[in-house]
């Protein structure tokens, strides 16, 4: 493994920017070429010998792998430039993840050979990751009752808000906090939670409920999943550990999992539970990740190592 | 409103005992005559003059009115004992709460009567609270689908779970995590929110779903509410402003309540929101409050209050 | 009492101005007339039936009283305009803390009797208050080394640095961080505390290094306080002990004091220690007390309960 | 780098313990052959494919290395175990860190030779590994005044105090929380620090005043140098730069440090500052550092490359 492939980053010093930075310097086959910030242009960039330096004058040309990390609705036109003069390009943003714009869905443990063939990556919502890597054994086994809905409540730490300055995200607002936002299926990710589950096994009701949690990062998401008789918690569970037996960044729990377990790590951690009394069945299913790496930053490394013929585990944290 | 209670507090070094004992000290017409700890007895008790002594030394025929904030299995027998000698007597555990044991509930927006002709109260569990509160209206006006079940997805801040040393509270495990516990209905308060919703409106099915929050006080209810065709957020919200009209410690807000907004009120905030594209309709209520006023040491007084003859909102912040 | 006195909040939505409006409400003899926001013009101010009005339509005909919350470099005109007009005005902001301004320095436990006669009040800044009070008593005794400096280490929660969205405020920046800041006698309260201490005994000679606390409200100032041979903790306390004897709002302990115990309380609380193995003698002294209380809001109240002839405690918490 | 070393831990469910085990995990030239826990004995190890064992059953005689994690008091005797048998052997309790107990104290940076010689470490104290690395080189130097004490205010995470299960390391206790313990020099790194400040450059006075700060980890050390005339900030970062240009693990900021910035890496950042109006000059150095990393299961790891010939960053966050 001596080939080194070169870098760069587009809006390095927001949460996922940061991460993905930190993911490039210490990975064995990526060397980091540019960063850009135009806040901070000219100043260096933390733990690198460089400076970052405006968007406008990132040497696309040097590099072999961009990764595209600005705010929704000026990300992915950076990747599409990139792709479009022959790189690999990973948007981290939500620009691309709609079917129609040209970009393969970054979700390897479900779609790993349109990956590897790909050049323009739009890398999944964070919510969504946990959502369709959990639900997807479930729904392509036919475990699932579709005719009732999937109600998927949600709790995310506050770097999943991006690193703005606004008063809703002031430590003194989200200390000693929690509440809901975004409530009703009215959340941007609703679409394309819908559209994952589509593509999984045809349309299906959800409801999905986010809040704001009092933490840095980490994601948990408690899934109330109908089920058919005869189908409990023990059965999904074998159905999640067949289908990700091979999967290094998906483990099923024989216990529910928590945030604290996943972060710093590139895992998606599943549990299953049964819930007694019900007349209508339903199973518990519980799905914890650190939002910065298996939803966002470690994702797109993973995506990015799939698209340049590395080891898709390189330099990821398991 | 010259005349004045005397108040013994059996356990008042635990977080509820604490808070009863804060809330005497405000009371203009409670005076605080003793209160208990085995594990700091002959130690000044915080902001009173008086020395904790060990409960079996407390002078319960000096006072009119006992709280017992004890944990459960212990808590109950002093509440008993103390209504046995024609006090007015508040247990704060879950020893009473059953049907049976000769105690009222005491939840006075439901169930008000009951607890002012009674001498000993079972004071509500914190989750049950919000839970009775925010459904009573909507069960009791038939808004909703008895056929499906009820999706409780709760979460508490650690003061829920008491003050003994335990590992799993350190800060050092619960900052930074997030996480669910006592899942499939198998939590101690399942049983108590079932007898209250039957005593409702007759059985109804519910999940009950638990998470550990790190802030230090606080509840959030996100409950997901099946309704029959026709019903919406409006009507329920509608149901709720009109049964609470004179309640002084519920407040139905045009928009989702957040813990912040609660923490240091006596009050159940409760905000509706409808969902989007779902063939079988249902609605978001979330409840919020204080754990450890309206959800334990407020309810307390609140119950007391009413026994006592006092104006129920004596003593109790808004 | 049955007098009541109509007041105002000049910029009510920082976390001093709501601490006021707070206050206000649970105060027997003031009545909230008006309080302003120009961002929230016209929503509802919470807890109130009020809503809120750009400062410039504020009826200061009105009322008796006013607080004036805004921003330093705002805030003052504000204050002195109402006295001008005869009103009694509590000025929050640095504006008019620096002498020749024709405000009176509030800090009633060290110049009551100026504030007893003022019509326009400078409220003293959160980390002065401690360490003035904490100091007066030891520096009018002739108890501290004027050949060394007082070492001052002090450290707050974030509402001490106002509502306004900081990127270096956010939650995901400040939360499991601590860091130093304006050192080097650089702070903006340093000419401030230099002024105070040179009131109570001739010019003094010390260093100020705040930090910023992961904490939402509390202040702990660490001193370290040369003395002379023969001077220890205990003659220390004793002058507190004494100087402060008739104070409500001051509490010198056996022990040192930690920020929560003060959270909520408009109270200084003060303790001393012994510092073994040095040649030089010095005393450790602690002082906690609730930013947004005694280091702002509730001094404001004092003050204006002492202008406006009122219980000096009516309305705080102690 | 071909030569691999079998590692063992002692006590490896602590925080402390739970990160050299981490650390190994991740280690190119090391692997985990056993680790010990009596309460979780039988269990699965996080992370690994071992179980634990209690600590009498642990393989010794098949591991080159071994790490011993216990509380002070139990720790040191399986370390001289170990180092009796020929392993190399370190011991991250205060159990051998004074003088006379046949250990190397292992603090790399100061004193590199004495550990590549040992067999038997002393693993330095969180709080003396900062205060000795940021002090040293100006000790050396001749650069502080030895006629007045040094000021040492301390500020650390929750982890630094173990993961016993006590009431007051409760989250309930700990958020919105902040002060000071073990104060008047009576903390028990007390003797550890005099006594390294003493190799340094001959016996020092100090005053070391410890903080328990509402973070998981990460220690800031707030030190208060008093220098000669002619001395300031440039000059005392200009002797650590020089000391420690070719230290990978020392970082001489042109700012002063921050906690955060310290997480998760093997690092002391240091950082000088002047402070205005001293008629006695001093100089303000801040030590950040991740009190489990550099102040503990990192600098165990470096001590062990030391001693087994490895190059000392292997495996180890920079």
């Amino acid at each position: 493994m001596n080939r080194m492939f070169k870098a760069g980053v587009i809006g390095a010093t927001g949460y996922t920017g940061l991460e993905v930075v930190r993911l490039i310097r210490a990975h064995p086959a990526l060397r980091l070429v540019f960063a850009t910030s135009e806040s901070e242009a000219g100043r260096a960039a933390g733990g690198t010998d460089l400076r970052y330096v405006p968007a406008e004058t990132a040497p696309l040309a040097e590099v072999d792998v961009v990764f595209s990390c600005l705010p929704s609705g000026e990300s992915g036109l950076w990747a599409v430039r990139a792709a479009a003069a022959g790189l690999a390009a990973v948007d981290l943003s939500a620009d691309l993840r709609e079917p129609g714009t040209g970009a393969v869905y970054g979700l390897p443990e479900l779609w790993r050979d349109e990956v590897r063939g790909a050049r323009l990556i739009a890398n999944p919502g964070c919510y969504p990751t946990g959502i369709l890597v959990g639900l997807a054994p479930l729904l392509r086994a036919g475990l699932v009752d579709r005719g009732r809905s999937l109600i998927i409540d949600a709790a995310s730490g506050v770097t999943g808000a991006g690193r703005n300055a606004r008063r809703d995200l002031l430590f003194g607002e989200v200390a000693e906090d929690y509440r809901a936002y975004g409530v009703g299926n009215r959340h941007r990710h609703v679409p394309e939670i819908g559209v994952g589950l589509a593509r999984l096994a045809g349309p299906a009701e959800f409801v999905f409920t986010p809040h704001l949690l009092p933490i840095r990062r980490g994601i948990l998401e408690t899934i109330y999943v109908p089920v058919p008789d005869g189908v409990n918690a023990a059965v999904l569970a074998a159905a999640c550990r067949t289908a990700y037996a091979a999967e290094p960044f998906v483990a099923v729990l024989d216990e529910l999992p928590a945030v604290r377990d996943t972060v710093g790590r590139n895992v998606v951690a599943l549990g299953f539970a049964d819930v007694a009394g019900q007349s209508q069945r339903l199973v518990l299913l519980v799905a914890a990740f650190d939002n910065l790496l298996k939803g966002a930053a470690g994702q797109a490394i993973q995506n990015a190592n799939l698209m340049l013929g590395l080891p898709e585990q390189e330099g990821l944290p398991q």
